[in-house]
């Protein structure tokens, strides 16, 4: 049954006694949190590793993030090199490989607050794009850090439009040299992650030019900083962008480039080549460029943009059984606030968003690695589908993720404003990774009509997948057929684009929705020797499904695929649905098992205990440790001056 | 024409000339810019008094907000008492009334970024709650600043549920005081402003016990801090309570009180009263006691809440002419973003909402100041009607703009997500305001069917306005009906009201929208000297009715008061408006008439020099003006560590 020692680590006086009131949530459970965990894990194996990894991480002081909310951006910068610095010597010492699990456990468990991230982006792209030869040349100097790399794409004035961008790479034939130049000022890179202060290199996108052709962006190799002394070399103009929203403890920077050269061997060339003459020789499609989001894209889902979610849930579930707020009856105590319908309805739908997308991302996994491997090999057919599918499921991910971190911020009241809450933090960072663009996917899916007789009948996967489907084809078509009459009736193709691309988008956006229920029951079928985990897992599915056809009622009764009546039926399983999550909610989010440390959160700690945690860390801020930077000069002024007055 | 100088006033050299993209926007104007600007401020004099005063405090270094975004918590809460002291010396020697329009104007300038704020809620709440004595003896105290005072009442463990607040008041008739108590942790005051640091008195809500009864909630004024030097006086335990979201500048702070003595005539005694011998006379309801939050709450909605969201829009509509992105046809030049039908989506409802609010605000303020009056005199008959209006209006306005501001954060991209575009804070103050606690208001209107047989008749305020009323309607009585079936089925009563609040929240969010839409409408009827003004708003009216239509399209679908082919033809009405209101959006921005100064961004100001000013700005950021924190400790030992491997 789990391990309450590994979850309640950190060491403080009220760890050592569980609050009543999140200690009855664990009295009962109506299934194994610690198997589910497992299952989480791909294996129990995967979690006692995870485990092992994350005990060694919290042992080291250097890797202690708690005093984050109280630092300015130069000190989460040197912190985070300080994690970066620390973790590698870890690594070595214990011989963690490179790609292994542990390094991925490890930076888990520093929820990615390390520096020299987009180091690692730098390699991907290496391998993506970079022949043998410069794999060979250029991964082991990154491996051993004899470098630092980054990935210089997005400009100032240009983002994700790649034909946009200005930056130029001009073949000199001569030397056999390109000279990579940044024309204007919007043509500046802008936002690479440790590109401000710490890269050596930069594997900068641009625009190559040859022989007089213009060839489309590629990548190269590019020196930016003196590997003696760090200074920028000559030809760089190099800086940080300044405070963002979050993501202080990384050197988002910019990079000017004035006639830089760089040798023919430079251009990554797994997909093209320059020849020594300047020929130009194509070995892959126009689309291989977009390789390496590709990759990025997937790490991230499961990496960085899910798990931010899912601590948001346990945060907020955890301190919605502490905290107590009006009475449901008149001679009751004050009800814990999770058992009020309106909270179950905040934060149940999230709870089952997560679990949702994890099954989700592990599928997008499997697909990605058996159609990687093709690409590399030159078999491109893959290529246009998990390009569509990473977009599609990034974009829908990131915004539900957002959205939900969001709703388990607010749902915490004025304490979920608090960065001690660790929530803000939560929300601002999933921000950055949240794109509006969906993009459309058209499938072929069945149209039936929908037999639903009772609220029940809604439980059923069958069901609900099947109305999903509807819906989406149904929108899709719709949408196509609007593009239709616009060409018909006589407007240009690019204008009747523009002027349907709201109606593509809501299509998109629906069969995203129908992809993650379809997924999920298909999980749901895999879990057949786990009976206790199927059903209140079956019940976070049920509860997404049908969350999102009440949330986009509008869509079902359209054509009355469902009727009204049919839909209030949707609404009384919903609300059924609640109650029945409501006693495994608490065990539900410890099954994520993340670490109190990893949380960083004065209202998420698996104790309960959240007030005197809240109120002693607020004692530590500088606001309370410094003295008061205002009294002398202006409160005592100010309160004084009415006896000049008399 | 508006006052192009006025605007402009950065002083930088960008600002000399327009970027031609956004003056290509202002060439061609179907309306009066200028007289818009005089609509919302109520009177072209009011625009000429606002304009003067913004001159008088932009022109006092002091006051500057430019470096706002490089600060740390400590820094910026200085810079806000120094805000507060001049502001305070200006208005003496201007002779500026402390309720006149003048320091309104100034706070506006300042984007509400100066200290001592709740020291003005103090002041309405003594005024509400105190007797003529009590605001005789405390009013001048405060307008001179002889105190600085804040409203204390929320507690670490209770928010909103005002009866479950901790702290005690108990009468001692030996000596006459009140012995004003913390009992627990929970009942530690928190979050209250100009607490943490700066406050000299505080109002204290407390449970009164008097002659051994408990009387329920009622204000204590309490001396916390020595008026000498400033130090916690005996029995008070006092600080700040650390990193927030936004609101740097404001030290919200904690407050414990130990057996703390104040004399009889400290409790606010309009409403209710103790004699000498511990009597407990009433003279108010037992309502009375919300009314500072009511004025509080309805001065939010105009003076903080609204001037955001507008200003994210000024923001965000302005960078969308000068960000190019992408081409609508192969052999066009890249589109201004705002060409796009998915970025007019993004940012036109909101527009729309920034004026439906507006006018929304303004006749709420009538009705409230209506009457304040009367409950001041002891007529309380308004009291439930204003209270649950403010609380609705407030719920849904602060929800709608913090959607809305973080719309148009992200429809800018990567730079919405620097702080140096000025979007960030925006957001994360609005975060701070918003509350998703929804009442139930009950109306009777009257239910009509619907008429639309073309997409133009959606265009008919009658039209959309009825069908609102009519799903407000439906809605209120399904959830009644709810209720009803529940309880009669045998349920107990408070049970089957949390069991259906989720359904009386959406009726009461419906009906919410509702009110908005009828408001917007009713104030295009006056408008009926300004012919082209109120054909521009009408279209940010209609928008406004039917995006929420087409949000929401189930709930009118539901019982096929909208058939699925009514709802395309609001569609598209909606997306033909779009292109409508595509030609005035900069102009409908322009005349909210915020200066460069009060919108801090690097995105947004009225020039249109994006790029350069943002690359400027991150010049001088504390990551590039001081030395790498990391190299000498981390980087350098990282990349020559190779060299020991050898």
């Amino acid at each position: 049954m789990g391990s309450p020692v590994h979850r309640v680590s950190l060491g403080d006086t009220w760890s050592r006694q569980m609050h009543p009131d999140i200690e009855s949530e664990r009295y009962m459970q109506s299934f194994d949190v610690e198997r589910l965990t497992n299952i989480l894990d791909g294996g129990a194996q995967n979690t006692a590793l995870r485990r092992k990894v994350e005990s060694i991480i919290h042992s080291y002081p250097e890797f202690s993030c708690k005093d984050n909310y109280f630092m300015t951006q130069n000190e989460r910068y040197k912190a985070a090199m300080r994690r970066a610095f620390h973790i590698r010597l870890i690594a070595r010492r214990l011989g963690w490989l490179e790609d292994g699990r542990e390094l991925g456990y490890a930076y888990r468990a520093l929820s990615g607050d390390v520096a020299l991230n987009i180091h690692r982006v730098f390699v991907r792209a290496l391998r993506s794009l970079g022949s043998e030869e410069q794999i060979a040349k250029w991964d082991p100097l990154c491996k051993n850090i004899q470098i630092i790399a980054t990935y210089a794409q997005t400009e100032l004035g240009h983002g994700t439009y790649l034909q946009g961008l200005e930056t130029e790479a001009t073949y000199d034939a001569a030397t056999q040299e390109f000279v990579i130049h940044s024309p204007t000022l919007t043509a500046t890179k802008w936002w690479p992650g440790d590109l401000g202060r710490s890269a050596t290199h930069a594997l900068v996108q641009a625009q190559l030019i040859c022989s007089g052709a213009r060839r489309g962006m590629h990548a190269f190799i590019v020196p930016i900083r003196s590997l003696q002394d760090h200074t920028p070399l000559p030809g760089i103009i190099i800086g940080d962008i300044g405070p963002k929203m979050d993501f202080d403890q990384t050197d988002n920077g910019f990079l000017q480039l004035n006639h830089v050269r760089v040798p023919r061997e430079n251009m990554l060339s797994r997909f093209a080549q320059v020849l020594p003459d300047g020929t130009y020789v194509k070995l892959g499609t126009a689309q291989s460029n977009y390789l390496p989001m590709v990759v990025v894209r997937v790490e991230l889902l499961s990496g960085e943009i899910l798990p931010i979610l899912q601590k948001a849930c346990v945060i907020a579930m955890r301190y919605s059984v502490i905290r107590r707020q009006s009475r449901l009856r008149p001679s009751d105590p004050e009800a814990k606030v999770l058992d009020y319908q309106t909270q179950q309805q905040k934060l149940f739908p999230q709870l089952a968003i997560s679990y949702a997308f994890h099954f989700l991302a592990v599928s997008l996994l499997e697909f990605f690695q058996h159609s990687y491997t093709a690409i590399l090999n030159q078999d491109f057919s893959f290529l246009p589908e998990l390009h569509a599918l990473s977009t599609g499921m990034k974009a829908m991910m990131s915004e539900f993720c957002t959205q939900g971190a969001e709703m388990c911020r607010r749902a915490c009241g004025g304490h979920g404003y608090s960065k001690l809450s660790g929530l803000p933090s939560l929300v601002t960072k999933l921000s950055a990774s949240c794109t509006y663009e969906g993009e459309n996917t058209v499938l072929y899916l069945q149209v039936a009509r929908c037999p639903a007789q009772r609220a029940a009948d809604f439980l059923c996967p069958e069901l609900y997948t099947t109305a999903w489907a509807h819906v989406a084809v149904r929108l899709i078509k719709d949408s196509v057929q609007h593009l239709q009459t616009l060409t018909q009736s006589g407007a240009d193709q690019h204008e009747a684009w523009n002027q349907t691309t709201v109606i593509h988008l809501q299509a998109a956006k629906v069969h995203c929705y129908y992809v993650t229920v379809k997924g999920f029951t298909e999980a749901l079928e895999k879990l057949e020797n786990e009976p206790a985990i199927q059903q209140v897992l079956k019940r976070l599915c049920d509860l997404h499904a049908i969350h999102g056809i009440l949330t986009n009622s509008g869509d079902f009764l359209h054509d009355a695929f469902l009727s009204g009546a049919q839909v209030d039926m949707a609404r009384t399983a919903y609300l059924d649905l609640l109650r029945l999550i409501r006693k495994d909610a608490i065990l539900l989010t410890d099954a994520f098992d993340f670490t109190d440390q990893c949380l960083n959160s004065a209202l998420g700690c698996y104790d309960g205990n959240v007030y005197e945690r809240l109120f002693q860390w607020a004692q530590k801020s500088p606001t309370n440790t410094q003295e008061n930077p205002a009294y002398e000069e202006y409160i005592r002024p100010l309160l004084q001056s009415w006896r000049s007055k008399l």
